[in-house]
């Protein structure tokens, strides 16, 4: 190790001086290791490359957007402006960091709208930010993975978006049948609410969000928030939205039409839906996707009409649809739990009009990555792998040139390798090569020095053996899995190793 | 396109009650298209593999550091807590966005420090930021890749880092010859400042920021700053230390000891640096470095000695390093620039001590990514490639149905097709496919829908066609490029041109 100085001064002024700060991570951001980072590429991969497969191309906003132009849609809830990290620049406008995709993208596009092609067609993959209050798998930084199209109007345009929903679903390792699309369109909500006499906007909103709750709630619960009001477990009562019993019957027979197959739904909502014209106008989009679905061979099984489905209140403005993985897994108290919502989409025509007035039809769908990648990584913690670098260690000091030599003939022919750069013995060194995964070891000591041999050491192997062996003195007799090999063939026999290792 | 009650009403209520925000992309910041988002990725991609090569593992800390733990450390500069953004979170706390990937290390390693593998060798890659004067190609975000090893002492750690760096750059493109890495050693700088007879701290300051300037100013100019002070071209006037003349002449003489080999160097530095303890430890270190280096096959043309590099003044604290490109590349202007340093790094024992108090020997290296990707894209801009996605033209929009699902048939068998999805006509649509690099476009219109089979425009073929083709009646006549396929073997001969044009 290198001297200095300076440095016990700066020790010594630090704890007598100075407060030693505390080591943490600030709450409600994670420390991502290499496996998480891994479950969490791979899943950005699959998915890019389904949309790069149906012609969307990568664009990156970066992390800020000044607040004005972030506006006060937030999808997926209806607070304005909350939420959001915020500061002000050096030139007095305040920027905040992204909490979707989309509202930059709205700001690209309305920018760069005559310098771009249209439709514009792209992809995003990245970290958003929201400034909540954390909690289990509620992170306040999440990667999410969005494909959008600009200037596209027309169900076609939303149907391949569910087609691409279902298709990133398969990519990221769900099985037809481990996971649903469900669709709805604002236009079959906004029919309903017309004919249940639904008009002032406040209770709109009460309405949709208590539709929203079926799932939940079931039809009792959503009835007493239609109705009277409804008192949860905890004794906290909710207002309801005062409806009478004609108009709440009607949204409840609306909100249960959903049926196995995108054909009976449509039929079921044929007998409900078509009251007015926009109920009516809905039903049309939605028998239009339909038979785009069909056309593009996404079934039943993949995507169906659910007319419980809510999603963004202030956001979305035609078709929209959510991702839910209906597998179960078990949490870290080995419950059974279901994974919910995975992401969602719909069409938003409204967005970019907020810079230039002029509506511009466009349509989009968000995978949220980091919740995904978290139970993956989680599911394969179990199986531990020699997947580490190769550890030459470093018994000698003085020999440290050799020792790199070692490891870069090792590096040379493809294997991952490092030299032990502590100045521990060698039982800690070979304790840190069982922590680094390493499939072997390199050792090289007097006794190998003087033959010009080294021994290595088959991590693998060697483990294996003492699993199978009881009797502890034989096994140190034995010594499973360690060899000696020439300074000109070591490297070889090691890779051989690592190989037999991965197949 | 799905129509909303509301929609219309929204829009109004923009333009008159809301003015409208003006669509802007933050200072300092990028909008990355896809080519420049493929460049950074393949960078950080090669680097990142000739880390793990090494034995480092990935770890990201995400984009926060509480302020107070991020410390009075900027690498690069000596000023203290500026140049980051910060908030303040709900709980009062104040957070940055990390400016490096090193301190949120110390960080990481300080709280984990039980329950990690020591030496530990991580990686990191990802966006840190400064909150710094925006200017052409200076921005306030960009892509960092680091590989650091805490706990690892000795001159093998920082040669490995040394050789790291050279693969690294090798990784990227550059040619042994077309870069450098130029290092230097905290010891010798202090041992040459004892010399001269260098004490008072500032003045320390004002010296090896002098020294750093030899490449830039020559011996003169940093004379001039050693001594009186200097006047710029601009007239602006630096104040010098005020060393006499001796000093001065040691300062020099020590600062142009650099020669081609590090053999040389270290024996033109042996006349100078072994005045006292801490110099000739330096020269020592200096020395176990070259060995290593030479074990490790890291040439003289890829690792040079030079007393000049100075770097991080209170951030390193002994073996120093600056990785350059030498290669020379023509601005947007035309002019022939060089690139200059492409990353650097050292050792630095104190980091971890801020914490836990007690004195962590760690060594890293860091590659700026953004500069190199945009570069590497700039000089990739010229060659226009039909890497796009074949787009199949709606040119009856009853018919989509049958559109979306050739696209899906050329999907199926690993063709990225798309249909367009806007509402313009023919022509439109044939510029929006030469805008997205379309390999070709699919056509069907009536009469194809009559005989049952699809047209198939390859648009390289085309284009190269018509660049030949001097009469335009001819060409227009031949429709070279345009060929019929049946509903069975269209997507077989579309893939067969995208394989010709890849290939």
């Amino acid at each position: 190790m290198s001297t200095n100085e300076n440095t016990p001064e700066n020790a010594a002024n630090m704890s007598t001086e100075t407060p030693r700060p505390e080591a943490r991570k600030p709450r409600g951001f994670q420390d991502k290791r290499a496996h998480l980072i891994a479950a969490e590429r791979h899943l950005v991969d699959k998915v890019t490359q389904v949309y790069a497969q149906w012609g969307f191309e990568g664009l990156d906003t970066g992390p800020f957007e000044y607040v004005d132009a972030l506006g006060k849609f937030l999808p997926d809830t209806d607070r304005p402006n909350e939420g959001v990290f915020a500061l002000e620049d050096d030139d007095d406008q305040w920027m905040a960091l992204r909490y979707d995709h989309t509202a930059p993208l709205a700001r690209f596009v309305a920018e760069n709208w005559n310098n771009i092609p249209k439709p514009f067609r792209r992809y995003s993959a990245g970290p958003v930010y929201r400034n909540e209050k954390p909690g289990p798998f509620r992170f306040r930084e999440f990667i999410q993975c969005d494909a959008d199209a600009v200037g596209a109007a027309g169900p076609a345009a939303d149907a391949e978006m569910i087609a691409i929903a279902s298709e990133a679903m398969q990519a990221c390792g769900a099985q037809v049948g481990d996971y649903a699309i469900r669709v709805n369109t604002r236009q079959l909500l906004d029919g309903v609410m017309q004919a249940a006499d639904v008009k002032d906007p406040n209770k709109r909103l009460i309405v949709l969000r208590a539709l929203d709750k079926m799932d939940r709630l079931g039809a009792e619960g959503v009835s007493e928030l239609l109705g009277g009001g409804r008192k949860d477990e905890s004794g906290d009562f909710t207002e309801g939205a005062g409806l009478n019993s004609a108009s709440i019957e009607t949204l409840l027979q609306f909100a249960q039409a959903g049926r196995d197959t995108r054909s009976e739904t449509l039929n079921a909502l044929a007998a409900i839906a078509n009251q007015n014209a926009v109920g009516t106008q809905g039903l049309e989009d939605l028998s239009a996707i339909h038979d785009i679905l069909n056309g593009l061979g996404v079934t039943d099984q993949m995507a169906t009409f659910d007319p419980a489905i809510v999603r963004g209140l202030e956001y979305y403005t035609g078709p929209v649809f959510e991702a839910e993985l209906l597998k179960e897994f078990k949490d870290e108290k080995g419950r059974l739990m279901r994974f919910g919502s995975v992401g969602g989409g719909g069409r938003y025509d409204d967005l970019i009009a907020r810079f230039t007035g002029e509506l511009v039809p466009a349509t989009g769908f968000s995978v949220g990555i980091s919740r995904l990648a978290a139970v993956l990584a989680a599911e394969d913690e179990g199986e531990q792998k020699a997947d580490g670098p190769v550890v030459v260690l470093a018994l000698q000091r003085e020999h440290m040139a050799d020792y790199c030599s070692i490891a870069a003939q090792l590096r040379a022919i493809g294997v991952k390798a490092e030299v032990y750069l502590g100045t521990s013995g060698m039982k800690a060194q070979m304790k840190y090569a069982n922590r680094r995964n390493a499939p072997a070891v390199v050792i090289v000591g007097n006794q190998e020095r003087e033959s010009g041999k080294v021994t290595v050491k088959d991590l693998v192997a060697g483990a294996k053996a003492a699993a199978d062996i009881t009797d502890n003195a034989e096994w140190r007799e034995a010594r499973p899995g360690q060899f000696e090999a020439t300074r000109e063939d070591f490297a070889a026999k090691i890779k051989a190793v690592v190989e037999a290792n991965n197949a």
